[in-house]
């Protein structure tokens, strides 16, 4: 029998994302999601490697794995990052309204609370693009995980960019809120499409 | 600082999807992100109930709150299962061509690895319909995490019918392959879009 991988810190995580905690939130379980996406693209490259009908992509099958190992690794990261970034903003909400430092600090921190999602995002951008080319060189077998992984990564990147906006939303700072959110949108308008078109493909092959 | 959630299981699960190992697959990994989902759902009901706001719909928000608990346990759970529902399939590949048997064990088989994802997908609709609910009469304060959860749902119910649909596609009976399909497709159409209606009111309101 397979080990049960969701007894400890798996179980753990979603009870806490289910609490009142103001982390972990959405920002961490996008992280999360995003990192299975790529593991299941990253699958499709170990189901790939090694097998002579794949023979002439096996090179560019290899390198595209290496970079989801480093990006997997990057969005669990993500996780304990995205709930450090939030700190600052949990301890500004704190701040007495009177306070004539709080506008300063409030500011500051939704900066802050803006960075780890912003990143979020590049990360499952990037591995969006290595799952179109999985889904399109990869083995066979396992084009369904090849289709999970990019739904996975358009749910982590949307969910993330959510994370963005409420931030910016708050931010005093007009000029850089919207140089934040127009690259966020930037980033939606190319690869929410992306991965719809790597799912579709797939699922029309199913039936 | 936070506790690092990505130590033990979840980082090893992740490693484990990207490996070339037979389970965890697809599956397991829409299993996971649908608890990811409901948790996110579960978390804006925590932070309504015991709010003065908030007092009106407190009763149904606390009884939500319970349907979710069971669902993310529900969810958690079919991690493992999937992989167990998967295991009979991963043996009949294994059966030599020319062995009179192999036909029927391998129709079982591809039943049985259907049992799991069609599971999923019920909770996951479950789930959706939940958040649709935290998304309207929750906490303001939490509405980006409905949004999360929201997506995260939606690529889970996603991910399990790609996992549905790639076994009837090989099962010989034809009439119980349409069956699943169909019931398959039938939660498709009715909560993918319940799911973006979700997040897009949620999107909308952060602009």
């Amino acid at each position: 029998m397979s080990k049960d991988f969701t007894q400890g810190t798996c179980r753990e995580f979603v009870a806490a994302l289910a609490s009142s905690a103001p982390a972990p939130g959405g920002g961490g379980a996008a992280a999360l999601a995003g990192a299975l996406g790529t593991a299941l693209g990253n699958m499709v490259g170990s189901l790939t490697v090694g097998k002579k009908r794949y023979a002439d992509v096996e090179a560019e099958i290899i390198a595209l794995k290496a970079k989801c190992d480093a990006l997997q690794t990057a969005l669990l990261d993500m996780v304990a990052e995205d709930a450090r970034c939030f700190e600052p903003l949990a301890g500004a909400y704190g701040i007495p309204v009177d306070d004539p430092n709080r506008a300063s600090i409030m500011e500051d921190a939704l900066k802050t609370a803006c960075t780890s999602p912003m990143r979020i995002m590049e990360l499952c951008c990037e591995a969006i693009e290595a799952i179109a080319v999985f889904a399109e060189k990869g083995s066979r077998i396992a084009v369904s995980d090849a289709g999970c992984g990019a739904a996975l990564c358009r749910a982590a990147l949307q969910s993330a960019s959510l994370n963005v906006f409420i931030n910016t939303k708050a931010m005093a700072d007009r000029e850089a809120a919207e140089a934040l959110n127009c690259k966020a949108i930037g980033m939606l308008d190319k690869y929410v499409p992306m991965a719809d078109r790597i799912f579709e493909n797939v699922r029309q092959g199913l039936h």
